[in-house]
């Protein structure tokens, strides 16, 4: 099934922004963004680049001599990858580990992560509050990882966090202890109960027969249920979460929440 | 200025085919390949990649890696270049050493020379016949051997060839005389009299300043006289021709001709 975004008008000035990912059919940057790129009045295009981990250094050497380049949307599986691609990184990058923005700053690539400020945008849309709440979070690769970042530096007064690979969950907490002193954030048990926010940071439910990434049993209304998956939109966590009274937010607001943060890094607002 | 084409969507399923080119500001081909790319069926977009000969290689090698590339469109400089990325080529690519076109097959590059058949398609759309007439063609590189051999293959009676170096000429006389035996083919002046279409093949008319490629005095209606150059449209030779009664076809025309093959090539309709 295709969702064709707003249609977008292409000429030989037009500038690019590759959305680098595999696969990249799950996507649903271009279509959001490319109106939102037009209407700041910018002539450029933002298109799928579908490249697989083994192949990636040299689609990027490709990628880097382009004249009219923009810059780069990263998703799954490369978000770890283009942080060492980078000549400069933002705070945000550094700590999270993984960048899903690139762009080129005076010939040196700078990255940035965005998908913490985007889920803690479509929270604050939804009116979901983060100051002085507790989080559960499964998964700290880099989309989970970008989330504790900001759910942290919005005030979040408690995080557990869990991951099967525990080097993974105690590397998060170490940054998150330097960056968000504040924040009580420690290894835990995929375990809801206790918890305002549960977050699914892990790809679990992206495809049929994904073991769910926690009891959904344990969860309970009024808890928010987070998933960063944007495909199937209502993973089987949300749609148990939903059957159990819980508010449940997919990982297609995670997207809506940074269109804007990219136009923003795209056109050097920010 | 920016000729913006027709509006088309894109999402994360959206195939790719890069223009592929230095500059390609000029370029013509998105606007006018998308709308009829989408009238066709295909979720595929039309983008143009401005890479400079010094990088096209390393371009090509990363391109190579994109799952969702459906071909490029190779304009100037990188037409002769192209044909030796190729794994396989077409009778006529093969024939003109230069390509215009590629499309993966199998796994393998082919390519095809299409500026020919474009040329010889628009003049059949203006309702110039090319079947037992005479030409006289100066320049054959590329585009101007691309088209001595669509005509050749459409029936041309007589070609004249002028060419500076005059080995490129005999070289593609020798390749008519092999393909299209029975198109008389030789070396000539570059004197329109006696010819029902006149052709410039040479860059000559691009730049401000540009010799005219041939006497446009001794051109006369009701000659056509056709031009490769699609920017200015109106060359100063085209316009010379215009002002003595003859029939026109600018090089916009040769780029129209071929949209339609070029869908053709893209969907592995030929």
């Amino acid at each position: 099934m295709s969702h064709a975004g707003e249609p977008v008008p292409i000429d030989g000035e037009t500038g690019l922004i590759l959305f680098l990912g595999h696969p990249t059919a799950q996507a649903g940057s271009p279509q959001r963004l490319n109106p939102k790129l037009r209407a700041a009045g910018r002539n450029w295009v933002v298109v799928p680049v579908d490249v697989p981990p083994e192949d990636v250094d040299a689609a990027f050497d490709g990628i880097a001599t382009v004249r009219n380049l923009v810059g780069l949307i990263v998703t799954v599986p490369h978000k770890v990858w283009a942080l060492g691609r980078c000549d400069a990184l933002t705070p945000v990058a550094e700590a999270v580990g993984a960048v899903n923005v690139i762009r080129s700053e005076n010939g040196r690539w700078l990255g940035d992560m965005l998908d913490g400020r985007g889920c803690l945008a479509a929270l604050r849309a939804r009116g979901h509050e983060v100051e002085g709440r507790s989080a559960l979070l499964v998964g700290a690769g880099g989309a989970g990882s970008a989330i504790a970042d900001a759910l942290a530096g919005a005030g979040l007064r408690r995080l557990r966090v869990h991951d099967l690979e525990r080097t993974r969950a105690s590397a998060l907490i170490d940054r998150l202890h330097r960056h968000h002193p504040a924040c009580d954030a420690r290894a835990g048990a995929p375990d809801p109960p206790g918890h305002d926010l549960v977050i699914n940071g892990t790809p679990l439910g992206m495809r049929d027969g994904d073991p769910l990434p926690l009891d959904p049993e344990r969860l309970e209304a009024p808890q928010v249920v987070v998933d960063v998956i944007p495909k199937p939109e209502i993973t089987p966590l949300l749609a148990a979460a939903e059957a159990r009274g819980c508010a449940i937010q997919p990982g297609t607001a995670m997207l809506d929440g940074q269109m804007d943060l990219m136009v923003d890094f795209f056109t050097r607002r920010r």
